[in-house]
């Protein structure tokens, strides 16, 4: 099976969710609005499924995934489809229904994450909700950020079954998230996350346990990993930092 | 099976799509923060199991469901549980993912309207917010309202099972949180969402054909359906409707 994934070029987003996925699972997968559009790529070819008025089942926005002839969106629900066949999540019910409770939990940081830079609205320039953006970031930084790391921190020390990983005996799909999170969190808040991050031994091990991945390595070193930047959902603006 | 579901008192909030669905197929469910403290029930209850430092497997919020000896948080994760348990989502991987694909995507719908009047956190009072909340709404209601319930209403024409349920040929949970979406709409932006909807036809009756449910009707009249109001996440401010 050759997976296609459809995100937005330029961007890690949240696509990168899926991506760490298939690349830590060594999987096939073919980027398809990375390609040219003279071989069907590109973002005509993303826009083309999105915009199909006559399409079952259409997903609202990117990422998604197709694999043979599902089409699957929403990222948490790509992982949820994804891992147990790529054996990145425990095989009974309770552990898969676990592991996608955190990625939910995730995407919720996700989303408070983005709207920092963003509290007005996605279709308005961050210079346009620069004042809002400020206290919406203090507030963030303040309750929510540790609040939110806080939570991660205890699943991993309540784990029974790892003193490592957040969900399983093993790696699963949530701890790459998890690391992804992390990694935006320092690029984005890098003076706020790193004190954040203090009281949080076992995620900063997790973070760097994931980076060490020789798939994870290997897939940072080719260059096909994006980097942070100020399209994204992580953004670093200074004078939000804290 | 006797379900416990665990929800803040007062508002009918995220732990009202669970309960929907429960009513819906008859389930037998106890409501723990709504019982007396004295019997075991209240907000100390559901805090208990919120705050407990060595519990595995603790929910970030509520609401969360006790099933047995599985405690499952998230509101689409529980709905993803309860789904196949209730006969109300199809019995195929396919159809299940996809169910759950659309109710993430309300889930995000349902974020977006709680944001409007909360857009700096909710750890803040409307009062100290109510700038950023215009400006917030009427981006909301220009952008997003519009293409949210256009996505929907595109949902229900593609379904080729069914003329007015979005997601399987018989009524899913999805239909029962779209429900509620749209009763909380109209709570929360009469003028707006009245306008907004008289593009989405499928969608109207999809909500007229939910609260006529004898289950649902029994429900409402028998006042355990709390009412809308503005402690809760669809709450009307006339100054934000448009």
């Amino acid at each position: 099976m050759i997976y296609e994934l459809y995100y937005w070029p330029g961007i890690q987003g949240r696509g990168e969710f899926v991506r760490l996925t298939l690349e830590e699972a060594g999987a096939e997968y073919v980027d398809i609005a990375l390609l040219p559009e003279a071989q069907g790529g590109g973002v005509p070819a993303m826009l083309k499924l999105l915009d199909d008025p006559g399409l079952a089942r259409a997903p609202f926005a990117p990422p998604f995934l197709k694999a043979g002839r599902r089409l699957i969106g929403q990222t948490a629900n790509i992982l949820l489809f994804l891992g147990p066949r790529l054996a990145l999540v425990p095989r009974d019910s309770g552990g898969r229904l676990w592991a996608h409770q955190l990625q939910l939990t995730l995407g919720d940081f996700v989303l408070e994450i983005h709207d920092t830079h963003h509290p007005i609205g996605g279709g308005l320039y961050y210079e346009a909700q620069k004042a809002a953006a400020r206290r919406r970031s203090r507030e963030f930084l303040a309750q929510r950020l540790p609040k939110f790391l806080g939570y991660f921190e205890r699943v991993i020390e309540c784990n029974p079954d790892s003193e490592k990983w957040l969900a399983a005996k093993q790696l699963t799909y949530v701890d790459l998230s998890m690391a992804q999170v992390i990694a935006g969190l320092h690029y984005a808040f890098p003076k706020a996350s790193r004190k954040a991050l203090r009281a949080c031994p076992r995620l900063r091990a997790l973070h760097d346990a994931v980076l060490s991945r020789p798939r994870i390595k290997r897939y940072v070193a080719s260059g096909r990993r994006l980097a942070f930047n100020n399209d994204d959902i992580f953004r670093r603006y200074p004078e939000l930092d804290g």
